[in-house]
Formats: structure tokens, sequence, C-alpha cells
């Protein structure tokens, strides 16, 4: 019998939201294993040898940036940053015909960039205008008008670029469903709770993919399960 | 005849430097492009076609995070973001038994773990400590002693996980060279060239790691076209 997989995290965590779409994609049995981030349980044992950057997070930049540990465990392997375990499941358990990442390093090479674009240029305004718009108010904060303006400008000019890519291909790798286009659900799921959703609905081709990847069944499953949680 | 591989980046920038190690350790035959950030080339064409993210780079965001646009043409493939690139090369050019990146799994899933580490982890500090201590002086600014400070902090911190790492294994990603240690080879040579060296001399393995890997014939090759270029 296969030994079950496990994932150490957070569901308000956008990392852990990742690796839940990429096991859900993947038809795969896994056990969840909340981390109670404000009791700093990521900071003791048993986490702490799963993830060792979690010593690194002092609470201020936890909330500061909502970043969460997340940990992976699979058999002997125990594997951390969620873009790492998204490949490692996309390269261990692909299903024929729908991969979401490629051995062919053409293709893998046009996923990667797409997965590095999501880190680096969609991912800080994201993650920015979130905070503002989502976890500050929950937490008594009052969100900063002129970080926001600033930040929806940023996200805006990214986003003209990928209506500009998916006039090219149905997706942001190519013309199946990717980890290129997965990536991006958790981010994607918070800002159309917020009046971030303008940016996106305003792009037809944006828009129209964002409509067609959270419409994913396994992606309602993981939304399914943020809202079942109480934490 | 195989057609030539072309570069286009910025003899200053780490993400240039990565992709030009990528190509020597391969022992690829490549032209380079340099392109002239100050003089705003990266926001024309013909380059402004190659890497569509360069319009969204204001020139105080460059100066500030020394963040320079790269792009990579090989044959009909046009690919950006210096880590898929460097990807591409390492899936599309292996040497067996020397390869940097790996199609199995389980390796594949390290390695990518400490890619990721390095852009997350390692990187943020590093850029802000090169920033203030090089690129800010020679741009007659002076450094902010303060961040300076919390920086090296950070670093520090970051740098005691690898030096236990690095207890472990010879290379991040396992017993042998891989892309994990490449990714850092930019950052590593500037940062040797401030005090900030001591942060990586006074851990041993951190430190032979840190030697061993800048002695490789590929990055001395790098080193060359560095110093030889006046720009």
């Amino acid at each position: 019998m296969a030994v079950l997989k496990k994932v150490y995290g957070t569901l308000t965590s956008p990392p852990t939201l990742r690796v839940l779409a990429s096991l859900y994609e993947h038809d795969l049995d896994f056990e969840f294993i909340p981390i109670d981030i404000e009791a700093g349980e990521h900071k003791q044992e048993p986490f702490l040898s799963l993830n060792v950057f979690s010593l690194s997070l002092s609470l201020s930049y936890i909330i500061k940036y909502n970043f969460q540990s997340i940990s992976f465990q699979d058999g002997d392997l125990t594997l951390f940053e969620s873009r790492a375990i998204m490949r490692f499941i996309a390269f261990a358990y692909p299903k024929p015909g729908k991969e979401h990442i490629f051995k062919d390093p053409l293709t893998q090479g046009v996923v990667a960039a797409w997965i590095d674009v999501q880190d680096h240029q969609f991912n800080p305004p994201a993650l920015k205008l979130i905070n503002e718009l989502i976890f500050k108010p929950k937490n008594g904060f009052t969100p900063d008008t002129t970080a926001v303006a600033e930040e929806e400008a940023k996200l805006a000019k990214v986003l003209d670029i990928y209506e500009e890519r998916l006039g090219e291909s149905e997706y942001l790798g190519g013309e199946k469903f990717t980890s290129a286009d997965l990536t991006h659900l958790p981010n994607l799921y918070y800002l159309m709770q917020t009046p971030m959703n303008r940016v996106i609905e305003s792009r037809p081709r944006v828009s129209a993919w964002c409509a067609r990847i959270m419409a994913r069944p396994a992606w309602s499953q993981v939304v399914e399960m943020v809202k079942n949680t109480k934490y």
C-alpha cells in the first residue's frame, strides 16, 4: 500500500492552496495537517524539521506578506517551497495527455518561464493588494489607499501582457492547462473577492482565462476546503 | 549547421550572469548582445519583442533592485526569466553524468526546492546588500547603514540553514553540482567583493562550497567577460 501523502500548511495561505490544487488535479489522496501560525506552531517541532525556513519567519513578516510555511511528505521525501512541490507532483504523477509540466525541454522551458512570471511579476502586486484589501481589514487595520492605487497600476501593466499572451494561446503555457496556470489560482481567487476583480474583468481574454481555470473541479475542491475551515 | 544561440542582457546584471554561466557549463557557443539599460534600449525594439516584461520596468526600479531584462534565443525559441532559461539549457543540453537538473521526479524536486530557496530566501537580502554596498556607491549614493545591518542579519539566518544543509551533502541539490548551486553564483560573486564576505567566510561549509563553485572553469569564463567590459 502506498504511504499517504501529507501536507502541512494553512488554509489562508496561497502556497498551501497551490499545493492542494496540484494534489486534486492529479487525483491524489492526502492528509492535510493544519498549522496554527498565530500560535507559532510553525516554529516548533515536528513542523520545524519539515521546513527549516520557518525559523527565519517572524510573525510581523508573516502578517505583512501573508507568507506561510508549507511542507509536503511523500514516503521518504520531504519537500518545501510550494512551486517545487507543484513541480514534483506534476513530474511524479503525470496524467497522459494532460501533463502540467513537460520533460521535453522546449515546452518545459515555456511553462517554466510563465511559472516565474507569476512569481516575479504577477505575485508581488497581487499579494500586496490581497494583504491591503483582505488580510489587513480582517486583522483590524485600515488599507493604505495610496499603496492600493500603486499596486493596482502595476498589476494592470502585467495583465496587459497576459491579455496579449492569451491571444496567442488558450492558456499561458500553450493550448492546455499546465502548472503555469495552476500557480496563479490562489491569488486570483483572493483578488476576485476584492474590487480588484476590475483589473481582471476589464480584460476579456484574462477574464475568460480566469473563469476557465477557476471552474476546474480540482479548484472547486480546494475552495470547499477553505470554506469549511474555521481558522 | 546549428543556429547560434543569442543572449541579450547586461553584464552587471545577476540574471544575465546566471544565463552565461549555464551556457559555459554546457560548452555551448553563443553570441552576446549587450543592452544599454541607461539608454532605455530594453524599452525599444528589437529587444521589446523579445522580453515583453521590459515595458513594466521603470529606471528607478532597475536601479533600486538592479533588475535587468534578459532574453535568450535558440532557433525558434525565445525565452525570458533567467531561471527558466537556466532550466531550459540544462534540460536541452545535458552532459551525461553531470546533469544540472533531472527528469527523475525526486531529484528534480530537491533541486527545484533549492532553486526557489535562492529566489525567495537568499536573493532578497543578497540583492539589497549588493545594491547598498556596490551599486549605490557606484552611482554616487550613500549606503543606508541601518538597511545593511538588517539585511546582513537576514542573510546570516538563511546561511545558518545552508551551513546545516551542506553538512548533509557536498552541494545544495545533492552530491553533485546542479542548477541549485549555479543559480547562486552571480550574487555570491558580488557579495564576496563587499564586507559581507564575512557572513560567508564565518561559516566553514558555506565558505568551502562558495569557493568550490566559484572555482569552476565556466564561472571563470563569465568573470572574464565581466572584467573585459567597460559599461
